[in-house]
């Protein structure tokens, strides 16, 4: 039976205390000595077959028959008010069946109330100004040179530093910072004790831009159909899509469907619906007709949002002995034109070492460019490579070894909410990770740089602090068919990670039955409710949920069993597709026998992922090691290995926790040696649009990865025992590699990303 | 909590008794004075719009990007055997991409075992050869040419009663008739109580073949897409073509979905998958594309299915006061070359009527004609014209008034199974159709035949008896959205009955919200379990379990809104969409505020179908009366008016239920007096193909139809109180235009349809 508990939920980006209905006790925990013949074993993805072959259909593959193709008009100046707008021209134009802008569209409110779906005033290069709905792409793109914009242009900023300045030109006419004042926090008293240190060590440190490019680009497909929206989307939230879309149009839920069957990465730039999303809907409600608004590379570059570039400043005081008596930290990110929620740098800081003082002052700085997205672990990332950097500078200031003097600061227990871990066992990766990179041979960072000429080698290592205990609420239902396979089904989303077959894996351990046997069947809001797929949180929010319906499934298929075999339920066991009946060999039924001889009255198990615990903090945690060699003369790093050793709870599928570290990896590698997305301050033009200009890793970069991992499950955080591994493998890596860098050539860089130019300059100054 | 009992279920085709999962108590059932604001209302169909707009999608409608079109060579022999079959010009032609016969598919048993997909001899003009699957329709039809094949040509039989001859070329290995033997029946002595009887009356009968003539033609798009097979069919069971096409193509349930959102009419004729349906599923496996077979309107007239033309002979005997003595019955239909299921025509006779001696004996017997389908009331249409043609003549021959025999001899209890009928108000479908059709005014049938040259007017009347209980299981879901929609969930099919919105209704007034808050999603195997759209059972197997999961989710709704209202739930109140605590006015809430507070965690109800009570039995119930005026010049016969009135429980929408009336007035209309599906005896051929050879009624044969009905629940069916409307208009009509025929002309014209040659050649063979 349901029962009622008041609790602290997520209601369109607020938290806010609600009555909500939960659907029963939720089951207790496999403990840790479980034995599992799926879970834990490298089953190959469940749809590899057709995401690698091409037979699987994503949104970007969809062109229903009738389908109209938009075009978008985006803003060539970084701040701008549209004084006069005339799209006839682009009306008439053969093939053209709609131009959507601020003329004729619906008052749509974007960027959490801030602007609009076509706001006349532009606030970044790219910025929306119109759409153009045709009969084929080319159309559509040839008739936005026929819009007449005439524009008044405004004074622009795109620096973080300079929107500060008393005189700045207002991005946002309530100012420049997200909130009206950064962000403060303090426990405490850190001026005082930072006068008590023995040691002070202060940095400033300087992140990129960074951009998500996934391979499938921004896009969305509408399709209007019975007084029914469908909305296929390339998406990382079906139901956020839904509730964002119906929001926008003025739709009951009920007549918006969101579908999202295969997905080509989003790394959290897909957590909302797009301007796309919406256009697409508007015109096929226009037209009658199928739309699709996709995003070239170029307009992902612009447009899709990009991890900000980040300004920190970080001064840790220590005792001699390495304890740490102060964290004083201060940070802004540059989230273009719009973005909506504060930056989350303090976390590391706060929360990663046991430290009786810390400060944090973080901002969200708004300029005139173009609004910044989370992407894979926001802010961690950023604020990992300052503290992180600061460790081990301290460590060197002091001649320790940088993993002692993190264990001298290990925080046992929460530092922010007081209160324990459910689990935390950075402690063992540290040692394995130490292990696997041979931490032994490191040697100290020279106290003089490096000369120009030479070769130099670095061993550097950085923590990880994460959340990942999932979220409530998800839900799942299992059914049985006749011939004895199941469906699973849910409304989350296989954003590229693997979810289905974690989820199939789950299934399968319960029921007993092969991963072939069970269609796991995702990415439709037909399905029971699930939430965003982000923060390494699908496997912690849906799996405990697939768990239920299938133990749900499996206590029916029991009772049946059971009458079949003249039993009590209680004596019947399901092993292997077979129901025994304990001690008596000879009376069995095999499970697809059982579900024939039933026929059409099916079995379902339903499944609820219940709210989180509320008395403990659920973290993950990691360390990761990285070797790099620097060419003095070239300034060229090469990382030679990267070792990643995380505590993500319990691993269901050991292939795809490698595939998540290797990801995290490149994608952090990626941040701190190449990628640095450049906004030209002159003209606010993006200067590195496409993949041409903009330097993702190569695969000559790819170092060498040991991916290892403390596989102990969390004992409270769900029913599982799965914390999550998206973000984890990101964080740490920027920060490791910069501590390699610095520990190589007796200079830290702080201005990621440690350039060829950057290293040869820094050596030269050393000089 | 689920139970477990035993129960005799239908399973592939056979009753068997099985133990079952009941997922828990059924609801009572609704009273007699339960009050309703939208059961039992004139809603306007949910989908009208779309389904009248065009822009609802049929499965015919359905044009995916990269189709392929098939196209199936037919036989052109009523009865050869493939000597040489070669399809390899065919295959080199332009476009054709596979051509699917004998040659390379697999061996795929068909027609209940006893032929094969593509099987070597053909037994009908229409059986099929062999299929091409090209790039488009043209391509495909043209390449259809290019197959050589060589027949041997073999004798063939088109007539039932030459079928059965012992002579007779067999049809099927084990003989003409179905089963090996002729069905029988009897209940007392018939031939003693004939000869004991005052008066008889025998008569022969010969009703047509019937095509069905959906405005959808047969046909399916098929589409394997990672893994998944997806079949989009015009079906009334998309769960049986999900079972049937992964049985054709050994492939497991859970890979296998099918879908049928929209669907132009099927009468029976669509109750399986067709082997245009495996044909579609083989050739998408085979190209790696979507595939589309549909029939062409000929394909429809030679192999979709028919109504399967009847001999019967009937003979009644009777006390000199109307009452009944003995009905001895026999039937032949001609099922063609592979019907599966023994023929229905006996019901009426042995259960319409309280009687204690009735002998029947019925058989389906295969000729090399195209097979027969279910077809709306199946051998109930054939026999009533028999059983309600004797007893016209019977009222005649004794001087009574029909209504008054029928009355004499109304069966007050289930004849054949010997115990209560759940309901039964055939007596007031009498009483209220006699008023409306001025049966008062009736004249007796003239002794004398009329003469030509007069324009005659007759009334006559016929019963009708009808399952409709529904069966079980079925189930539903219902989900509530955080805007207060909801979604309501089952694996159903709208055949174009208005399923869709007399669901929606029924969860409209559980809810309490408006039917257009509430989206009712069928169509879809991945919907709960919902059986076939068949046999008037849709809302009677459906319609429960929709109220169950609404009854749910009203629980538990009231649940959350009794703790946000800080009530009992026993004191709360659903009323017009708002929680009420009893006796406090100021506390309330609205069910859209109430699921906006619980944001994401969303309420879900479930619901179940249970099995039909055991001890009694449920029918339908009704009569039709018609007035007919025949010009004796030209034979010509104009249906003045007909009256219909059932009994078929609980009413949900009166505007669909004289929807149906209306549909199966005119279908039995066109048997009655216009259609005939005629072979050639000499070759087989069909020769009345498409609509221009074959004569379904015009706008200008319809005439004045006054629907009427009984509308009391029948209190044991199910817990909504309703039967089903489904078949039962069809059943009486044309017996009652036959008899009002016989009543303007004085003679009885049993060779149906009646057309003007048959009425002038009666009329000259009397003088």
């Amino acid at each position: 039976m349901p029962k009622i508990i008041r609790q602290k939920i997520e209601f369109e980006g607020r938290l806010e205390e609600r009555d909500v209905v939960i659907e029963g006790e939720d089951l207790p925990a496999w403990s840790a000595d479980e034995r599992f013949t799926v879970v834990g074993t490298a089953v190959p993805r469940v749809d590899g077959r057709e995401r690698v072959g091409g037979t699987a259909s994503y949104t970007a593959d969809l062109f229903p028959p009738g389908l109209l193709h938009g075009a978008v008009l985006r803003s060539p100046h970084a701040h701008a008010r549209i004084v006069r707008l005339d799209t006839q021209r682009a009306e008439r134009a053969a093939g053209v069946h709609a131009v959507l802008s601020s003329l004729n569209a619906p008052k749509i409110r974007w960027y959490s109330g801030v602007s609009w779906l076509f706001d006349p005033e532009l606030r970044f290069v790219g910025d929306e100004i119109a759409a153009v709905i045709a009969e084929d792409a080319a159309a559509a793109r040839d008739a936005l040179d026929l819009i007449e914009v005439e524009f008044e242009v405004l004074p622009h900023v795109v620096d973080a530093e300079a929107a500060l300045r008393p005189d700045a030109v207002l991005v946002q006419p309530t100012g420049n910072i997200l909130g009206g004042a950064p962000e403060q926090y303090e426990r405490g008293n850190v001026q005082d004790a930072l006068g008590r240190a023995d040691v002070t060590v202060a940095l400033t440190v300087h992140t990129p831009d960074q951009l998500h490019h996934s391979m499938e680009t921004h896009g969305s497909v509408a399709h209007w159909s019975g007084g029914l929206l469908t909305v296929w989307d390339s998406t990382q939230h079906i139901f956020g899509v839904r509730r964002q879309t119906a929001g926008a149009l003025g739709l009951p839920l009920d007549k918006v469907r969101v579908l999202s069957p295969y997905m080509g990465g989003g790394f959290g730039s897909k957590n909302t619906a797009g301007k796309y999303t919406v256009i697409a809907a508007l015109a096929s409600r226009q037209t009658g007709r199928p739309v699709r608004v996709f995003f070239s590379r170029i307009e992902e570059s612009q447009a899709a949002g990009k991890r900000p570039r980040s300004i920190q400043r970080i001064r840790v005081g220590a005792r001699r002995d390495g304890t740490l008596v102060a964290i004083d930290y201060w940070g802004l990110s540059n989230v273009g034109a719009y973005r909506a929620f504060p930056s989350p740098l303090s976390g590391p800081p706060k929360e990663l070492y046991a430290c009786a003082n810390v400060r944090t002052e973080t901002a969200s700085v708004f300029t005139h460019t173009g609004p910044a997205a989370a992407f894979r672990a926001p802010g961690y990332v950023e604020s990992t490579v300052a503290l992180e950097g600061a460790m081990e500078a301290l460590a060197d200031r002091l001649g320790m070894d940088p993993v002692e003097i993190r264990l001298r600061n290990y925080a046992p227990t929460d530092q922010v909410l007081e209160r324990s871990y459910s689990s935390k066992y950075l402690r063992e990766a540290y040692a394995l990770g130490a292990r696997s990179i041979g931490w032994q041979h490191r040697t100290p960072t020279p106290a003089e740089p490096a000369r120009r000429g030479e070769r130099r080698r670095g061993l550097g290592m950085a923590s990880q602090i994460w959340g990942g205990a999932g979220s409530a609420p998800a839900y799942a239902e299992v059914r049985m068919n006749p011939d004895g396979t199941a469906e699973v089904r849910l409304g989350t989303q296989d954003i590229g990670t693997g979810a289905k077959t974690a989820l199939t894996q789950i299934a399968a351990e319960v029921l007993t039955v092969p991963v072939d046997r069970i269609a796991l069947l995702l990415g439709d809001t037909y399905f029971p409710y699930s939430p965003l797929s982000a923060g390494s949180m699908t496997i912690a929010s849906c799996g405990p949920a697939v768990r239920m319906a299938a133990e749900e499934a499996r206590r029916h298929l029991i009772d049946a069993a059971a009458s079949v075999l003249e039993a009590a339920a209680a004596d019947v066991r399901l092993e292997g597709g077979h129901f025994q009946v304990a001690g008596v060999p000879e009376r069995k039924i095999a499970l697809n026998e059982l579900t024939r001889r039933m026929g059409n009255f099916t079995i379902t198990g339903r499944g609820f992922r219940g709210p989180n615990p509320n008395d403990v903090t659920v973290r993950t945690w990691g360390a990761q090691f990285a070797e790099v060699e620097v060419d003095t003369e070239t300034g060229e790093v090469k990382v030679l290995k990267v070792v990643a050793c995380h505590d993500v709870g319990r691993v269901i599928n050991p292939m795809q926790y490698t595939s998540q570290i290797h990801g995290g990896v490149i994608q952090g590698l990626g941040l701190a040696l190449s990628e640095d997305h450049v906004t030209d301050p002159e003209t606010g033009n993006v200067l590195d649009v496409g993949f041409d200009g903009y330097a993702v890793p190569r695969q000559s970069m790819i170092p060498e990865i040991d991916a290892l991992a403390v596989n102990i499950p969390d004992p409270v955080a769900n029913n599982l025992g799965v914390k999550g591994v998206g973000e984890p493998p990101m964080i740490p890596t920027p920060a490791a590699i910069a501590n390699a860098v610095a520990n190589a050539l007796g200079v830290r860089i702080l201005d990621l990303p440690i350039t060829p130019g950057k290293i040869l300059e820094a050596l030269d100054q050393q000089e």
